[in-house]
């Protein structure tokens, strides 16, 4: 009954709500769906940049351009935050086939993982040995992995709701399945999409050789779902067949790239500053839309929507398109060390970063004061069919600034297409729809203002208590 | 505060679910999303049938198709319910253009709004008059319409979260937009596209001429909205350019065609009736996967999803696939009729006819203590994201089987993409997404499993009190 409880006293207090909230958020809505930017922004970054990985020209680019995007909103500053990039390139196509007697071969679909090595330069070609999992790979041991490719081909969960979940239960395959394969002298590894639907795109990703000396490190490609369950079917008919692929992929030195960062200087609390963000780099397979075009486009017009929405913050709003989230994580760990060091106070950060789909809430990183504030705004989303607010993890690139008091969350759209194209040549500019994508800027934009007016402790804030 | 109290019954009412609903839903929604079948039926309905409107050959082969994989599914009754529909065909693809003077034409994207007469053989060209609403053209009378043709260029209102509501604020410039031009002596009529997005598709849908006799009918078509902007641009620049357009299409005799209906009688309460239907015809354009082939194979997977979870209703369960919803409703009517005459007391009918998108939840048509019942089992709905249960229509398929105690219920899936593809060449396969269509089918078998279990009117219903 306590739930209850509290449940009841949180629609008391939603009674209260002046008509006021309840007109910005009409408002904010309108403005996105009727006069939205985030589909025009997109579609350059997508169409006439595209695909942006770390250190590439495409990152750079989006850099300069979404620079100047935010340059013409009228914001307070706009500045560039230098961070040093990985910088790895795929080279020449990949190139894979199963032989299943020699000379007779079918041609498979596969794409190396991000930071894989390359092949040797004829290719390689060897027995394969598939598993489900790490035990599973133990078990069999070197006697078994000696020589060969490890083939690992754990599918995503399909009955989890969440789809997130599916890939959080299978993405160590991919992560960190050559240093776990390399344990037992295996010589390349082969990973099963990260795809819940069965096609014919292989999906990279990042994968790790942790400290491996460079000489132990073995290729690592992902190959599609239709190519996975080809070759787990010609390994139970025979378990002999050889698997060939080439890549030539490498790792170069590290290049200078950039965080781009655009304020709205707080009205009343300059000092208290609340980000908002995407990241700015993508997977160079596709053009990165959904992952994560749709965050930073969303997140710059977070700030365009207060403004033509007449809000005037009180406290600085800053969105943040953080370089190098895919394979580093070095932007929004620039951003937060830097924060750090200059004592800014980041009370709040919401990211969005789980594509461009029909918004359903978010989930929050936060203390259950702030949480409960969020619960009683509910109602005030309940119009625009935003009905998910749960704790839990918030976004890769805000999470190195929590703290015990702030705020983070992230924004969570339905999920069910996503796993479709992430991090595939179809995360392109034509699975994002205009609506969904503005919604989400719209209810991103809704929560900055409410947490911006409310504050995000409003029980120990005395500001609030005035409002 | 009585909506606060009354929530707060109803959670208590939630906590003493027994474990056994929670592990139900889990099975339905586990059954679904790994051994469903809709995403197959709808493949072969809309890759090897294709389009069915009413009284064409893919109408007849949708039938025959349905009936059989039900007849599969092992139900303890199949049958065809025949019944007459009006054919209405297109002809020979519509041709248009905007001529800004003599021998200068730009080429337009339209079709024939079903159920419209042909122009002239050769065409029809005469000059334009722009309006918004009926008022307009009322006050435009006459002297400014005689002669010429009607365009009719209201566009959907896009800052309404709900797009059906959007749809239901422009269609009569569709549906009614010929009789009233009629009236002032227009010789056609066109209409921008209900569509939200704007593209080069035009959208069909039904139109009525009422009791108009035969020689006063105009023909009227359908324009692209890109098309629509066009011709309202060209039209400001130059009020006397001119409007071509010829097309063929023309009302035949009615035909013979049918519902199909299958049915799992019920184990304790046989002639308590609880169906579950979509609409087997579609429009000409495309495939009518959303609209509604998704509908359909919905429909059918709900039997086969309480099979395989191992559910014996307690009611007689019926999926009836109703024939011609586009253009005449016959098949609604007809089921209900029938219904009426044999004395079938139907208690339950939900209808899928919005699409094969995400499910939100359900709108119903019910009175306040069936509603309250309904609100009780929002908890087990919770863990797939099912939130949205609102009293409002049904479907129009199942509209006619109100009653006073009964409930008419209506999926509601995520409807932001919907009206991109609806009654145009892009309702196609494609456009489905399997998970989407496999959550919406689990999520109306849930309710007719919770409906079946309860009862619909729980309170002055001795079997639930055994519950």
């Amino acid at each position: 009954m306590k739930k209850a409880l509290l449940i009841l006293l949180a629609l008391s207090f939603s009674f209260s709500f002046s008509q006021t909230d309840k007109d910005v958020l009409k408002t904010i809505y309108k403005q996105s769906l009727t006069n939205g930017k985030s589909y025009d922004w997109l579609n350059h970054l997508s169409n006439q940049i595209g695909s942006r990985l770390s250190g590439s020209l495409g990152a750079e680019r989006a850099v300069a351009y979404t620079k100047e995007e935010l340059e013409k909103l009228g914001l307070d500053k706009v500045w560039l935050q230098p961070v040093m990039v990985p910088k790895w390139v795929r080279g020449s196509r990949e190139y894979a086939y199963i032989e299943s007697e020699p000379g007779k071969t079918t041609n498979v679909n596969i794409c190396a993982l991000g930071g894989s090595v390359a092949t040797p330069a004829l290719g390689l070609k060897a027995k394969v040995i598939e598993v489900k999992n790490f035990e599973e790979l133990e078990a069999l041991g070197p006697e078994k992995v000696e020589g060969k490719i490890v083939f690992y081909n754990r599918p995503m969960q399909a009955d989890l709701i969440h789809t997130f979940e599916a890939y959080g239960g299978c993405v160590n395959q991919r992560y960190n399945g050559a240093l776990e394969a390399t344990k037992y002298g295996a010589v390349g590894v082969i990973v099963r999409s990260m795809n819940l639907r069965m096609d014919d795109l292989p999906h990279t990703g990042s994968m790790t050789y942790d400290n491996l000396p460079v000489d132990r490190r073995i290729p690592s490609a992902a190959i599609s779902t239709n190519d996975a369950e080809l070759l787990s079917t010609m390994l139970k008919l025979n378990s002999d067949i050889q698997f060939y692929f080439k890549q030539s992929c490498k790792q170069l030195k590290d290049v200078q790239s950039y965080n781009v960062v655009g304020e709205i200087t707080g009205s009343e609390f300059p000092n208290e500053y609340m980000i908002i963000g995407g990241h700015l780099d993508s997977w160079d397979l596709g053009d990165g839309s959904h992952d994560d075009g749709a965050g930073v486009v969303q997140s710059m017009d977070v700030l365009r929507l207060l403004k033509e929405s007449g809000i005037t913050p009180k406290r600085s709003i800053r969105v943040v398109l953080f370089m190098n989230e895919e394979n580093g994580l070095r932007g929004g760990k620039k951003y937060a060390a830097e924060a750090k060091r200059k004592g800014e106070n980041h009370v709040f950060a919401l990211e969005s970063d789980s594509g461009g789909f029909t918004p359903r809430g978010f989930s929050f990183d936060c203390n259950d004061a702030a949480f409960n504030q969020v619960i009683s705004w509910q109602p005030l989303f309940k119009p625009y069919l935003i009905h998910y607010f749960e704790k839990g993890g918030s976004g890769a690139d805000v999470g190195p600034l929590k703290t015990d008091s702030n705020v983070l969350a992230g924004l969570r759209p339905d999920s069910q297409r996503y796993f479709d194209h992430h991090h595939a040549s179809n995360d392109t500019f034509d699975a994002v729809n205009r609506r969904e994508l503005e919604l989400g800027a719209a209810t991103m934009t809704a929560l900055v203002y409410l947490f911006d007016k409310y504050g995000v402790n409003p029980i120990s804030n005395k500001e609030t208590i005035k409002n």
